[in-house]
Parts: C-alpha cells; sequence; structure tokens
C-alpha cells in the first residue's frame, strides 16, 4: 500500500523554476531565506509528515475522535504528534518575531500545510484552524490582546478557531442569534450554540482561543450587527498561564462523513466570558480577514487529496496485473500486463496528474501575491498583488476542491473493486476530500463571490488584471514555435473568458439572476483557464531546460507531456461551461418551487 | 428529513405515456397484465417500499453486518422485512408458472426493483442477486437442476450469488485459480478463494445458491478454460428440503465505503461439492447471461440514489431558509428566502431531476426490449429488440451509475455543511452510490464492451439500429415547430453520433489504443444523446397532453422545461467529450510508467 511521500521535486519545480521564489524572495524583503533553505525547510516538513502523520491517518478515521460528557479525546497518537509539532517549531514558522514567530514567507506554510494536509487532513487542521484565528487577532487585536494571546497561538500551546455557523444558519450570517451583553468590567457574556466547529473542543493543546461572531443587544438586524469576540476556553491569567474554565463546552460531536480524526462540535456558550475583537458591529469585515486565508487553506485541501490519491493508484497501476494492451503484451513473461499500460488508466492518473501539479501552481502563485500584500514595500506592486488575491481566491478554494474531490474518486476507480474497501486507504481520502466543496463556504458561495462581487462587482476590473498576465505572456510567446499548441488555444481562451464576462454583465442588467444562473460555471470555465495559464508557464519553463541541456531531461519531458494532456483533454471542459453560461437563467426559473415535484 | 416516495406519477408517464407499455404488452403476448393492473402492482410495491424498507435503509448503514465464525448477521429488521418480502410473492412475480413463478413481464421487476432499490439498495441486494442465478440456472441448468433450485429460488426460501472475482483477478477472469476436481458421484470438489461476494452469507434465507467460476484440472489456460458450478450452501436432499452444510464457508466481511447493510463476503471453497452447469470450459458465455442481467440491475442503482438525493435535497431546498433572492424576497414575512429560489440551487435540483427522470426512460426502455427478447414471437423483432439490448446494456450501466453517483454529490451540495452530517441521509446515499460505477465491471470495462465490442465489432450496425430510432423521430417532427428546439439539436448529435464512431474506428485500424482511449468519454457521450433522445420524446409527449387537454398541465409543463434544462445545460457535456476523443491517443502514452512519478 503507498504511503504519502512529498513529491519534493514537483514542488521545488513549481517553486523555484516556474514561479522564480528567488526573484520573489529578493524582489520582497524576505532575503531571510533562499532557494537552499527553502528546500531544507521543506525536506525536514516532508520528514514529519512522512514519518509521524502518515501513519495516523488511517488511525484517526477508523478511531474518530471520542466525547465524554464535554471531554473531548483525539485519536491515538494525535496529541503525541502535536507535541513533536510544536517543539520541532512548526507553528511559529511564518508568524512576526515581536510574538515569538520565525519570521519566514507565508508561502513556505502554504508549502507546510500542502505537505501536512496531503499526509493526514483531519490531523493538518487542528494547527490549520489556528492559523486564521491568529491572523485576526494579528489585524485587528489590541496590543493587550495580541500580547495575551498571540505567543501562546504562536508557540502553538494554545490552538483557535472560529466560531461561525449556527444551526439555522451557514452562508446567511445576518441571521445569526448568539448574543453578547456587555459586563462592568468591560468584558462580554455570550450565550448561544455554534455548530460545525472545527477542532472546537480536543485533548491536543493547553487552552482552545475561540474567535466567535455574535450580536450585541442593540445592534442593528443583519450583516451589520455582527460584532468579533475572543471567548478562551480558559481564561488567561496575567502571568500567561491558564486560569479559570469558562462556559463554552462542547455538547456533542458530529457524525460526518469523513475527516473522523477531527473533532467537529457544537459549541455551547451559556454566559462565556468575552472580550470584543475591532469595533462593535464590523465583525463581519474583520471575519474576511480570516475568512480569506481560510479559503486559500481549503484550497490546498483539494491539492492535499488530489496528490494523495494519485501517489496510491500510480503505484496500484504499476503493480496490478490486469488484461493485456490492445498492442501486443507489454509484461509478456507475467500472467497480465500492469493496468498502466491501457489508455483510459492512463486518463484517469494523468487527469489527477495535471490536476494536483496545475493545483499546486495556482497555489504556490496565490501564496506568492498574499506575501507581496504582507512584504512588500512597493504600494503599487501591493495593490496589484491584493487584486489578484481576491480574484484567485474564490477560484483556488472552489475549483481545487470540485477537481480534487473529482480526482479522489478516480483514483478509487483505478483500483476497481478494491477502492471501495477500506484498507487501500482511496475510500478514506475521498470521504475525507468531500467537505473541502462546502466548508469555508461552498462552491456557489466562491461563485457567486467570484462572478458577483470580485468581477462584475469592479467592472471587470480585477479580472483583467489577471487575463492581462496571460496576454503578456502569450504576446511574448507568439513566435515560439515551440508553445505554439499551448500559447494558440490559451490566447483564444483569454480573449473569450472577457468577451463571456461581458455578455453575463450585460444579460445581468436585465435580471440580476443571471449572475446566479452562471456563476458555478463561470468558477469552473475560469478554474480552467487559469490552469492552462500555470501549464503554459511550466511548458515554458521546461522547454527552456530542456533547450539549455540543464538537470533531469525525463522530468521536464513529462511536464511538456503532462501540459499537452492537459490543453487536449481538461482545457475541453470550458466548451460545456461556456455553453451552459450562454444558455441564460431561462432554464432555471422556468419551475414553480411546487413543480419540482408531483 | 424527507423519506422516500416512490414517484408513481413520474414512473406512469414513463411507462404508458412516453414508452407506451400498454401497446408493448398486447404485442408481446403480455395480456395477463394491463396498464390498471400494473399501476396497482407498482402502488404495492411502493407501500411496501415506503413503509418496509424505508425505515431500515439507515439502519443498515449504521449497524451493518456482523460476522461471528463465519456467521453473519444482517442488521437488525432486515431479515423481518424479507421474510414479509417472501409472504407477499414479490420474488416470484416475473418468473416462469412452471417454477412458481407468477409470469409478470420481466419489465415489471424493473419497476420493482428501482422502488426496492431507491428505498434501500444495500436490502434489495439480498432478493436482486437471486434474480441473476435464477436466470443463469434457467438457461444454462438441466432438467433436475432447474427441478431442484429454482422453485426455492423462486419462491424467494432460498438465495442465490454469483461469484467470480478472486484476489488477484476481476476484470481478467481468465486468471482465476479456483479449481472444480470431478467426483466418483459427478460432482466436482471446488476450492480456491472468492472475494467481494455480495450477500454471500447472510441469515435471511434457508439456503444459499452459490454460482461459481472454476477450471477443472485439464482446463486450458485463460478464459476459454472456465467451467460454471451450482455450490450450495446445504446441499440439496431429494426431497427439496436443505441437507448437509457444504464446505463453503464466509472467511470475513469486507469493511466498506457505503452499501454496509449488504454483506460483501470472502468465501473460502474448501473441496465443496458442486455441480456442472452447462458444458465445461464454456462457463464464461453462459456468465454473460447472468452479467447482462446484472448489469441492468446496476443501471437501476444509478437511478435510485438520483432519486432518492433529489427527493431528499428538493425537501431541503424547499424548507431551508438561508439569503434572499437577487431578485428581491420571496419570502418577505420569513426571515429569509428558502435556497429554491436561487438560480444555483435550481441549477443543482434540475440537473438531479433531468438525470432520475431521464434515466428512468433509458431503463424502461430497455427493460421493454428485454421483454421482447423474452417473449415476442417476432424473430425479427426480437433480434432488434436484442440489438438495441446489447448497445444500450453498458451505457445504461456506467453512464446511469456515473452520473447516480455525480447527482448523489450534487444532493448534498445542496445541503451546504448539513449534507456531510449522517443526519439526513445524503452522505450515505453518496457512499452507497459509489460502487455502482465499479462492480459489475467498472466504467472502463463498460465503455470498451460499448466501442470495442458493441459498436466497432459489428462495424457500426449495432449503433445504427438505434440511431435510426432517433433519425425516424426526428424525421417525423421535422415540421413540429413545438418541438424544434429538440429536434434540431438531436438530430445534429445523432448526425455526429454516426461520424464520430467512423473516425474512430479509422483511427483504431491504426492503433488498437485509440479504441481504450476514446472509450470512456465515446460512453458517456452516447449517454447524453440516448437520454437526449428519451427527453425529446417526453417532450413530445407532453406537448401532445397539452394540447389535448388532457390530465394535468402543470405536470406536463414541469416536463417540458425539464426537457429544456436538459438539451440547454446537460447534452453541452458531449461538447467536451467530443473534443477529448478527437484529441486521440498520443496525448495518454507520451510517458513511460517511470515518467509518471520522480
Amino acid at each position: 500500500m503507498a504511503d504519502y511521500r512529498a513529491p519534493l521535486k514537483d514542488i521545488n519545480f513549481a517553486l523555484f523554476d516556474v514561479l522564480k521564489y528567488a526573484d520573489h524572495y529578493a524582489k520582497n524583503q524576505l532575503d531571510m531565506i533562499d532557494q537552499e533553505t527553502t528546500e531544507s525547510v521543506i525536506e525536514q516538513a516532508a520528514k514529519f509528515a512522512e514519518n509521524v502523520l502518515v501513519p495516523l491517518n488511517a488511525v484517526g478515521d477508523q478511531e474518530g475522535c471520542k466525547w465524554d460528557d464535554g471531554v473531548v479525546t483525539t485519536p491515538t497518537g494525535f496529541k503525541e504528534a502535536y507535541q513533536q509539532f510544536i517543539e520541532a517549531g512548526w507553528p511559529s514558522m511564518t508568524h512576526h518575531e515581536e510574538f515569538g514567530g520565525q519570521g519566514l514567507p507565508s508561502s513556505l506554510g502554504t508549502v507546510l500545510n500542502e505537505i501536512v494536509g496531503s499526509a493526514n487532513w483531519a490531523w493538518g487542521m487542528y494547527p490549520g484552524l489556528s492559523h486564521g484565528c491568529m491572523e485576526t487577532l494579528f489585524t485587528h487585536g489590541t496590543d493587550e490582546q495580541k500580547a495575551t494571546y498571540l505567543p501562546p497561538l504562536v508557540s502553538g500551546q494554545w490552538t483557535g478557531t472560529m466560531c461561525l455557523t449556527e444551526p439555522h444558519c451557514g452562508t446567511d450570517l445576518g441571521m445569526l442569534r448568539t448574543k453578547a451583553e456587555p459586563q462592568a468590567d468591560g468584558s462580554y457574556s455570550l450565550t448561544g450554540t455554534k455548530i460545525f466547529i472545527s477542532a472546537g473542543e480536543h485533548d491536543m493543546s493547553d487552552n482552545i482561543v475561540h474567535i466567535v461572531l455574535a450580536r450585541l443587544p442593540d445592534a442593528p438586524a443583519g450583516t451589520k450587527g455582527i460584532s468579533l469576540f475572543i471567548v478562551p476556553k480558559f481564561l488567561a491569567k496575567e502571568d500567561g498561564q491558564v486560569g479559570e474554565r469558562n462556559a463554552v463546552n462542547c455538547g456533542a460531536l458530529e457524525e460526518k462523513m469523513g475527516i473522523h480524526g477531527n473533532a467537529t462540535c457544537v459549541l455551547n456558550f451559556d454566559g462565556a466570558t468575552g472580550y470584543l475583537i475591532g469595533q462593535a458591529n464590523k465583525g463581519l469585515a474583520c471575519m474576511f480577514t480570516f475568512m480569506n486565508t481560510a479559503r486559500l487553506g481549503t484550497a490546498l485541501q483539494g491539492l492535499a487529496h488530489t496528490e494523495l490519491g494519485y501517489q496510491k493508484s500510480l503505484d496500484y497501476a504499476r503493480e496490478r496485473l490486469q488484461m493485456r494492451s490492445l498492442t501486443g503484451a507489454k509484461n509478456p513473461e507475467g500472467p497480465a500486463d500492469p493496468i498502466i499500460v491501457h489508455p483510459d488508466v492512463r486518463r484517469m492518473l494523468l487527469t489527477q496528474k495535471a490536476l494536483a501539479e496545475g493545483g499546486r501552481m495556482l497555489a504556490y502563485f496565490a501564496a506568492q501575491q498574499l506575501d507581496v500584500t504582507k512584504y512588500s514595500t512597493d504600494d503599487a506592486a501591493k495593490a496589484h498583488a491584493d487584486q489578484l488575491l481576491s480574484l484567485l481566491t474564490p477560484i483556488a478554494k472552489a475549483f481545487m476542491t470540485e477537481t480534487g474531490f473529482e480526482a479522489s474518486s478516480l483514483a478509487m476507480q483505478c483500483f476497481g473493486g478494491h477502492g471501495y474497501i477500506r484498507e487501500w486507504g482511496v475510500e478514506q481520502n475521498m470521504r475525507d476530500s468531500r467537505i473541502a466543496m462546502l466548508y469555508e463556504g461552498t462552491t456557489g458561495v466562491q461563485a457567486l463571490d467570484l462572478l458577483g462581487r470580485k468581477v462584475l462587482g469592479t467592472q471587470g476590473e480585477t479580472l483583467k488584471v489577471f487575463t492581462k498576465l496571460i496576454y503578456k505572456f502569450c504576446q511574448a510567446n507568439v513566435d515560439n514555435e515551440s508553445l505554439k499548441e499551448f500559447v494558440e488555444p490559451l490566447t483564444s481562451h483569454n480573449k473569450e473568458w472577457g468577451e463571456l464576462t461581458m455578455h453575463i454583465g450585460l444579460t445581468a442588467l436585465e435580471n440580476a439572476d443571471e449572475v446566479g444562473a452562471a456563476s458555478v460555471d463561470y468558477l469552473m470555465y475560469s478554474g480552467y483557464i487559469a490552469l492552462a495559464y500555470f501549464w503554459a508557464l511550466a511548458a515554458e519553463t521546461a522547454q527552456q531546460k530542456l533547450d539549455s541541456g540543464d538537470g533531469d531531461a525525463d522530468f521536464y519531458k513529462a511536464k511538456l507531456a503532462t501540459a499537452q494532456f492537459y490543453f487536449q483533454r481538461i482545457l475541453p471542459r470550458t466548451r460545456t461551461h461556456h455553453d451552459c453560461i450562454k444558455s441564460g437563467v431561462g432554464n432555471l426559473m422556468a419551475l414553480s418551487s411546487d413543480q419540482f415535484s408531483f
């Protein structure tokens, strides 16, 4: 049974060859790190993930978390692995030195999260959730709040959560009911029920810092009356130690399809003590800091399950002997050929491979933009990166998780009936992957964010920032014969993308529902073009390496062949999305609610 | 929480309005039954499924089957439900009167299996597997074998299985190793291990009749050395009662992703007594009788999960209040609008609806052809039906299970995060549905059967039988303005289908791998066109009903609107499959096995 091994060569190719991370570091005051150090950090992360986290992946799925009167016990080994993770200093890697962090680029955290998440997504969620909590505190907290909560969160001694969802509202946060009553000492008393709180209660850290959305007594209705509060499981004492137990308790764990190793909690706030972060009634805006980070983090989940499924199914396809190649035996001494000789098995493997490597480039490119917004001193560069990030975040989140689920299913399909059985781990991989299309905003929510807010909401300006990059690449390579097969379709798709956007914008002026009708097809369409751009970049890079005679020719040839596969067998999916978008809203709105069934 | 209700109005529309089952009965010596009786039988089946099987669906998933030293216990209530099923005479419905059957049309069994399977697929597999076992005995058994085994199987007192797969071979049955040694008394002694045997051991029936593939000692290697044996769990005594326990034992149950209510067994044959069915070394040919039935049965699984998921998500979409319609509040008194107002939720619901109702027409059409091959006295009609069935079986099996899985995932998506939680039943529905793309021949195996054997293997003759039907329909409606939006794209797709087939046939002359490279895209492409034909038929029927003023106008308007949705939002998927097929085998074969990873 194949276990996950971090694909170091692919990771480094994406970072340093395609996306020129060495230049990126140099340009953005990130000279505390160079290519060699980065590679060595990544290697250490890979060792930890492979040796410590991989063996716990199936354990987490099979044992799950246990609830006993509010106390949650994580699966065997989870707590000890977390202790090792802290001791090695991983939680603090990308955080500010002021609070005990190592100050390394946030993009390096993306690579760490990919590797940890591919090894064991459910485990990775415990430190993963802390990350967004820290971002929110760092951006919106008072100096005192930062001094109190950030050091133990940065060191990993404490973990964090985000408490948004209530039983009657998830997407529609304007409906939330949790109340925060001001107390005489300046704190608040929180009462209400939150559900679906990942890592909401567990035994891995000394304390858990909940960031909670709630309403003040005089708050306006809807989203304009939401405030943000810090509610620690144990109140913090002045010396930084944990004090009194707060009135926030885990009422139950959800029974889920997958990610059983992570505790998904119902949290009851029964007059729990909380502290306002940021301004009253401005909580939702503050939340977006957290949510964008979380969305990019969830995009990595799509990549993680794609990579893990790919590795497992590739290994199986090389070993499993079944039938003969239609063009003559390829393993004549054996009783049958390995199934990797069959074109349809290759189609399934290459789809996974093209999506994994393409998704990785997209994720690392987004991480690069995040670095620029954080570390650059050039305001124009920051604004540019911010626009790219705002466009690419919903695409990365929804496109990578949708294709991640598809890839996890293809991995299973390569195993035939064996894939449906627990022992190979591909059915767990598929169950684990499915949540990523739902949490942190469903695909539908991301699609409305992309098309409604990011694209049409800026009159297409945000989109143009990205299509211009593509246009420049295509122009620069217009006479490059060896890249013709990529540049030509990329050019025409890029042009069509703009036209299609214009078309939707015009129809939406007549009927606002045109936006919702087009949105998910538009998001997927955009994702396929974005990946085409990165695959074209990869092809250009690989071709240059081959031309120069540098490095492992087989590796670069494989990149070119995968780029060809992507352009010939994945990119044509835009044809269907294009036609569906063009079909308009009419075919969706014809039926009354009653006419859906008789 | 919505429970399954058999969609009687849709079922009857497909049978009697679209597919003219009353004429079909009259033409095929099936005058023992008419529309009224059929409707009443279906209503009884619906009552049984809704009252007895629906409540056991989640129980089966959560309890699973228990193994204790070879003894398998099914989930609480399964055995009692099966007793009621037998008492009501359901197992015998479509079987020959000679063996205690009721002699009703086999197509009625399709409707029964759809309803039972939608209510509780894992339960339905116990009687479902018997069906194919009976077909094999009926077609290939000796008179004595039929007299011994058919009556208790027909009555349901005994159940049956099919034992093909071994640990090292599933698709590639030529590799199987189970041995059958001839004994002095004319019986055989079977030794070997079979895996993935659904309903292989359980506590629901008095005896289990295994149909087992094995090799005689002098058998040629490969598929030409496979024979078929009857191996009963208990040997049959002359009086028809069960006798001595045979040496076939359940060594373990598989831990699976879903269908936990069904026992998936490892069966050990340790010198078990067996009896040859049919000729020695001709077992694989006999098997195809069984496998075709099983494949059509599995196609229904796609329909079952699509329908169940649709009902659950529709109900949720009507109840769940979240956000406002972009075109203004539709439920102004409530805190938010029901999510069915949102175009993207409608897209997900309509996709499920169009696939469920379209798949149902395809399944009932195939069942009609099966009736003709069984009951018609017109040799030309039988040959015609046999060709249609041979073409449509792999399409129905693979296309309906692939889209069934997609639909089950869309059902979950309508629930947002709640869909991932056990309580709503949509995550079970999705887990249960996933096996259907694997067992009874994976999608890849069906696709090779379709393109290689059925289509190219007959120089396109089999395909033409179906495309001619479509052509005739289009010609008959060429001037029908109200059907223009269906007839025009159907005409062009039908023409393209032939051209694309010719194209693949030509490239395959150069390189046999072109068949495998095109196969799955070709199968899905074919499925979308087949469903377009049935949706066009449904539109024609609905339009006629509306023109005549007969019946429930809202119902027929909904059919027309769903047909429009299908043509505008589902049929465009052929564009992508078309382009992928045209891209050829080159992009799949470029990499050596080693180059898939570095």
